[in-house]
């Protein structure tokens, strides 16, 4: 197979690092420039465990310069950013993968409403395919721009929508508790990242507001067909990476039990290479610094209770972006992404 | 004011040498003797920061040694030991201050439903004061022997009782999901509480069957007048110590909103030393190594969600205890424990 | 005893928030401002965990205001903003507790070439009293003006001084390894000093330039009578808290063994309330949040081998300034230093 | 090239567990048996992250079995265990590559003086292959069995070597200070590695005496020309893996520079695939999770400082191990160690 040649968008974060290394040991794909608007030193001197294996200089390319050299953009651009460079790129031949938010709410209003800001591509929302491969495999091979999806939304989708399709809990009563690693904060000098304020410390954070809510309801609504919201508490957890979610919802039939939640997940994901439904209760360490997804489910009172756990860098994010990556490049979907830390 | 002579039984776990900390400068307390089975090192070669602090040996003292000795006995033993000693204990004018469970649940059936072992002391099931000052203080100040709360039950009642009191969320339908530092599953060697299982790593774990389950719900039934049950689902976090619990419940009304909440809380708690009702999101950092609650609330969708924090070692147990054992010996309430670390 | 006026310049960082905790609990300290540059919120919005005990609002009181209202100052201002402000205070009778390394060297050339500025109040270099108690206890009593040790120097000091005063070891051929808690940094939104480039990391930093250096060596030199320099290497290791100090000298003869120097650290410090004199090997979680330090020797080879463990926080900065402070205005030297967290 | 068939004894470990990773993406290996003397659980249930990726049940095969199902053996058993199967192993042709500490010293005085016990198959001390490849590829390549190196040893002759081969620094007099993350302890359920023992926490152990001190000083003297003790101090630093070492030697000449240094190192491992030699401080976290090791060195004063950094269960142990393994049978040296997590 030929090689795709790649340029990364916004290369000094931690979705950016993540994405290199695992392109690195990607057969087909070649990092042929990576970008940032102020640093101009080498990638190995910003991200040192680079050093020696990828000596590429950063710098702020043109738009031109990137069609130039480039098959496929991943940008890893703060929001609205991206939104701004991708049509010019589309319109060009380059294939987008988005790592931000700008192309996942499927409105403009809807986009105003959770960033404050007007979105600069709006004719395009509504069209764009949701990254997510277990559910949207079919369109990511077909297109040319990917919303690859928000980390927490992976982490309460993936055991959210079998219940949901399969219509044995309410769609319309749900509670998602999320419990995030730091790093899903970026890399950016804040003083409520830094080691101190976060180490020995449990918070939750934008309580009813968090960005990443109209993400999980959309699918949610369309996987129910029903219109619908959920109350969604991200909390700040002291540890790198690792998404664990919490779920509770209520089962339409009191019989429901562990097992028969157990068996709708194996068969909803049967083929899937990333998903396993584990009998115990997963932890985010089992899959960190993996594209993994472990789930399980327990019936509690009148709840159905998922858990789930995601690396939020690798399958929330980078490892997510790669396979989509693959399926859109046609190449095996598991490339790159089956290897453990 | 005369000092107190305490003997402390099972002393080298991590709630014990709180206890110590907190006693040690106590100025009317006086640990007489501090107890382990095992262990005959003295208490600093156990626990290295009480190096030249306090000397004493570790013993396995009989009981006519212990009531010869002590005013005070707060045991630390596990469950079922403490209500083997207790009623001696009683008898001989000691008074006890329990940390383990035993005396917590208000029916020998009950204890041996969650416990799966018959009570060693049935008879008083039902009758013992549950040591949470801010609901119980008059008995506590009138009682010999108390059922000091659970750390998980402290952080979970306190915001949920002012809400079921008043009648304004349904006190049927409670989900509490709680984040636990490493420290509350104590000090023993097991292997899943080495620091490389916990470490950048956040589980659930007893999953509908966490045995402070019924202690929370005893609180709760007895506040709302109505017996019920209660979702509980604990985390362990990967941090020494804190719980932060999230609960979310159903307003009664539809135009509660967040400061009638506050209000509500400020009210209830209006002359309770160690209860912080704040306004932004709290974090177990904010309340470590003190006995203060610190609690806040958020009306999102359909839910009431409350979010408190305490140092599960301190207000959810050995300060906890401490507060208790002012009331009892008529000292006064927050001696020893306003300190900050 | 009477209450002394505080105000403490520069009140948001980590230094001012434990100085803020101690003196809370000290009986004859009275916190009457605390000041910030840009910061106009009150004190516990700034550090949640004062939320409800000190209700204080920042602000940038001028000089004429802070004469007015303190009889004591303690300066947590970055270095050069506190020489500018100290001489007036001293002139209109403050007494002043500088925690920044204003004060600390001995001569305004050596200050220019470690901090790359000119000192702002040269005249005063080689006059002022370094402010640890347990060599220079009558200078602190009698002067108005403290140059407060830091946190390296104290922890690589305590053991070192007894060592080259007795002419044990050649005081001339030292290496200090040291490791630090990321508190050390301070609170300042760096790169460096995020959750995710700190945790899970460990490493050297400033190798033979950290600016703690002179430091050490002008007391070393003093105390051995021998001008000399040391090795100095600190790395930043993962955790909130707390120095670990190895250093490595060459013993003068070869009989001596572990238990001579033992002996010798017990008769030196024999009457200090916060030096242990420990059997065992410390770690640095004996002291946390504590005023003490726990000091051990070994010789393996042909090299004296010391370890010492502080809070960098407390004994490495606002405890060491309360007992300074204590002395300076003659209350009992451990007041508010006593406790344990 | 064909596959080659391994079996793990003592597979429930961390060392094992990485060895497992590390193979599963090993095109030419094929993972047959998984030994425990107890443990009977599938693989996965013990190792969670390896859920629905190596369903391999543990069992206690005789000797016998291993040598029918296995042409390469990887022993994770405790010291003196290995020692007890590997003679039978390689008289039956298996490859045994032993992570024990068995085949490291040259001698069974030595190896009684530091394991206290008598060696199980002295014989063959002092003919046995030591697995550092960088310094013994050739040996590597023709042996059947490897004395797999310890971590620290790893971490620390790397850097020495070059100095003290090319007679630079003074070989008998060099400090070597390390910090390692608990996993270096293994998964034992041991007090002091528990989470909240560990964490926030710093502290030195085994000072003077730690075992790998034999295994650095054979090197050191063989590579010198010159019999040589070191001294060696171990840190226990709160994260799961790494290692940093700190080494201090003396300079044979006085106008020894940092560059000279660097330049010594980047010649003399100039062919090496893991060997990186940085400009900068590295950090654990630059090689974390890799098979990499980052090198620098200082001059301060009359020392030369390295300072290395490894992953101790990979490059200190398990990818060690697997480079060994690739010399040995014949497959590319990096294949399935080139990956970043």
């Amino acid at each position: 197979m030929s090689k795709t040649r790649i340029t990364i968008l916004g290369a000094t974060g931690y979705t950016a690092l993540e994405l290199i290394k695992i392109l690195l040991r990607h057969p087909y794909a070649d990092i042929v420039a990576v970008t940032s608007r102020e640093d101009k030193r080498l990638i190995s001197q910003v991200h040192h465990s680079l050093s020696g294996l990828l000596d590429l200089q950063l710098s702020n390319l043109s738009l031109e310069e990137v069609v130039l050299c480039s098959d496929c953009v991943f940008s890893c651009l703060p929001h609205t950013a991206s939104a701004k460079v991708a049509p010019e790129l589309l319109l060009r031949g380059v294939k987008v993968i988005d790592l931000s938010a700008d192309y996942r709410l499927d409105s403009p209003d809807k986009f105003q409403h959770w960033y404050s800001e007007p979105h600069p591509d709006p004719d395009r929302l509504g069209n764009v395919v949701y990254g997510l491969p277990e559910l949207f495999r079919k369109q990511i091979i077909d297109t040319n721009l990917i919303a690859n999806p928000g980390c927490f939304p992976t982490s309460a989708i993936l055991p959210l929508v079998p219940l949901v399709k399969s219509n044995i809990v309410e769609s319309t009563d749900i509670i998602i508790d999320s419990k995030s690693g730091v790093s899903g904060g970026g890399r950016t000098a804040k003083l409520n990242y830094l080691y101190c304020e976060c180490n020995e410390n449990i918070s939750a954070y934008n309580v009813g507001k968090h960005r990443h809510t109209p993400e999980i309801e959309q699918i949610i609504s369309t996987s129910s067909g029903k219109q619908t919201t959920v109350i969604f508490t991200p909390h700040l957890t002291p540890m790198d990476r690792g998404i664990l979610t919490t779920t509770y919802s209520i089962p339409k039939t009191t019989s429901l039990n562990k097992s028969d939640i157990l068996d709708l997940f194996r068969r909803f994901y049967v083929d899937e290479p990333f998903i396993k439904i584990v009998d115990h209760l997963p932890g985010t360490k089992d899959v960190a610094g993996t594209n993994y997804v472990h789930i399980t489910a327990e019936v509690v009172g009148n709840r159905v209770i998922t858990i789930s756990v995601i690396d939020n860098l690798i399958k929330g994010a980078s490892g997510a972006a790669v396979q989509n990556f693959n399926l859109m490049f046609n190449y095996p979907e598991t490339t790159a992404l089956l290897t453990m830390p």
